[in-house]
């Protein structure tokens, strides 16, 4: 099993990825191949105080960067030498088994589907992170990959993060759930309300509309909609929660009795940061795409790159996308 | 200074209403006029334990109550005689200065557009939260009024915004942003790429796209966005924010410790959860209606209803209202 890791993608890129990708390489049982700058990542190596690579580790260089500011399908066309161009590639011609990247969304989406290639009758891959919820935890799907969309992309969406809910989260007859601004059917826009009426004539479990609170209050396994409103979703728990904990900061250091409070919960309360942290249930499956790929967040820390490469691991390991090309061979057309 | 009520909406009507309208007109220098089935309001009345009405507070009877099951329009055109459409009649006809209604909002819309009427040229009216920020506070607008939208319209809503936000937040040069799935100005489906475009070329003090997480970070003083996002974001903070306080519960009440420290912050954390709530706020203007309507949240109690109420006032003194009128006419087509 390989896994490779694009070393210059991401906010704290190359240092945190490197030092990522070698903790992987050390714990967990598989080899890596991280893919970047050679120099670049032997000085992140230096920075970060460590001298000999792990013997499962390899390095493919590739001289050029993708931007955050770069036309995502040109750069992945015209920087035929950098890291992403040169992972994808790899992973394409089968030299790994999934790819992760910090980098930025709209070059992986790219990447992925220009050199890897979309699995057969998907209009659209989707990212589909795994957010927690009161009760447990549920797919969004899409979050960000695809602004626009039509009834038909969100019903292979449903599909998609049906099969991934049952293969990767063993959940049985996972409850479908449609985003929407009521619970009424005729809630929503023509697209909501176009995409019920496709979704109640699917066998999929369809449970029908659910605002975003119910989701987080375990109202569904998997919830369907667009990528501009699962990205405001997802960005929006993302604000919410670092509201909270930045007033629970301020709560804990005002006054004798919270500091002490704060000295008893402090173990506890790192359990909850990490509950709600993004990062620490890896990264976000690039859904659709014939070969894994997970997209980790911009603000990856070591920690996190490590736990989305084992994301791409497990997802490798279940082999989840061949699943989904055969799911996707039986399935009726929409 | 009269605030209309309206007894019957809402998923805690009449008792809560009942009793929120009765703290109002106690405690604030206001008449109440409370608008809904007598009979329930005398009957909430002896519940909750009140044996005489404020001298300043009016019971006006309507004998029909607008479901939430019921089509909006319809049901302001033909339940002639249920509280919110007496309600808005009396306000339309001066005998208050604002109203209050924790009903559906589909409703409320209606019957504050058909019988109280939009401000001449305002397309739409939209619902303008007030959200807190971990460096303040934001207003969101619009937050479901309106699921499908136009550039014009957002355009509008900024407007109303921007003049809400100097009003009433007392913000000299509000920041307007735009919700969007990334701060990069290609970002987005079309509506946002024509909204942006128009927003740049008015005298607002547009800063451009903001994603939901640094719009909660403090990053603007007004996000404008069409109602089904705003909805997504309002309901998804809303959802976090019970995941968060449904953790740190299980985690006080888990330990000896724990229970210590919980005893220690009790006060604290009454005043975190105040600030998370939307109720403590006060309602949500309905903005571009020629009169002041609040919309409380539904699941509103006496508190938030005071709450509400206390909001009404404030909008009907600085008489936000007409000073948007005058805006709006002065204001360049769009």
């Amino acid at each position: 099993m390989t896994i490779i890791v694009d070393a210059m993608g991401g906010d704290n890129a190359p240092d945190e990825i490197v030092l990522g990708a070698i903790n992987a390489a050390e714990r967990q049982n598989i080899n890596v191949t991280l893919v970047g700058i050679e120099d670049d990542i032997r000085k992140a190596m230096e920075r970060t105080g460590i001298r000999k690579l792990p013997e499962n580790l390899t390095i493919v260089n590739a001289s050029e960067v993708i931007d955050v500011k770069d036309d995502p399908s040109t750069a992945i066309r015209t920087k035929k030498d950098s890291s992403l161009t040169v992972g994808f590639k790899l992973l394409r011609d089968g030299h790994g088994d999934g790819l992760v990247s910090a980098g930025s969304t709209g070059a992986i989406l790219a990447g992925a589907t220009l050199i890897v290639k979309r699995i057969r009758k998907v209009r659209r891959a989707a990212l589909a992170p795994v957010i927690p919820s009161t009760t447990g935890r549920f797919i969004l799907i899409d979050c960000g990959a695809n602004a626009e969309c039509t009834p038909e992309y969100l019903v292979q969406f449903a599909y998609m993060g049906a099969f991934y809910a049952r293969d990767m989260l063993k959940i049985n007859s996972p409850r479908i759930g449609l985003l929407n601004n009521g619970a009424e059917s005729t809630k929503g826009t023509p697209l909501q309300l176009e995409t019920y009426d496709l979704l109640k004539k699917t066998e999929l479990n369809f449970i029908g509309n659910i605002e975003a609170k119910d989701a987080m209050k375990g109202g569904c396994d998997v919830l369907v909609c667009d990528g501009f409103s699962g990205n405001v979703m997802l960005k929006s728990i993302e604000g919410a929660a670092s509201l909270v904990v930045s007033e629970l900061k301020t709560m804990f250091f005002s006054g004798v009795s919270s500091k002490i409070a704060a000295l008893l919960l402090k173990k506890k309360m790192l359990g909850l940061k990490q509950k709600l942290n993004p990062d620490s249930t890896g990264g976000t499956a690039l859904l659709g795409i014939s070969k894994p790929v997970i997209k980790a967040h911009g603000s990856s820390n070591a920690a996190a790159i490590s736990s989305a490469i084992a994301q791409a691991v497990r997802e490798a390991e279940s082999d989840v996308a061949s699943k989904l090309t055969d799911n996707f061979n039986k399935m009726p057309p929409v």
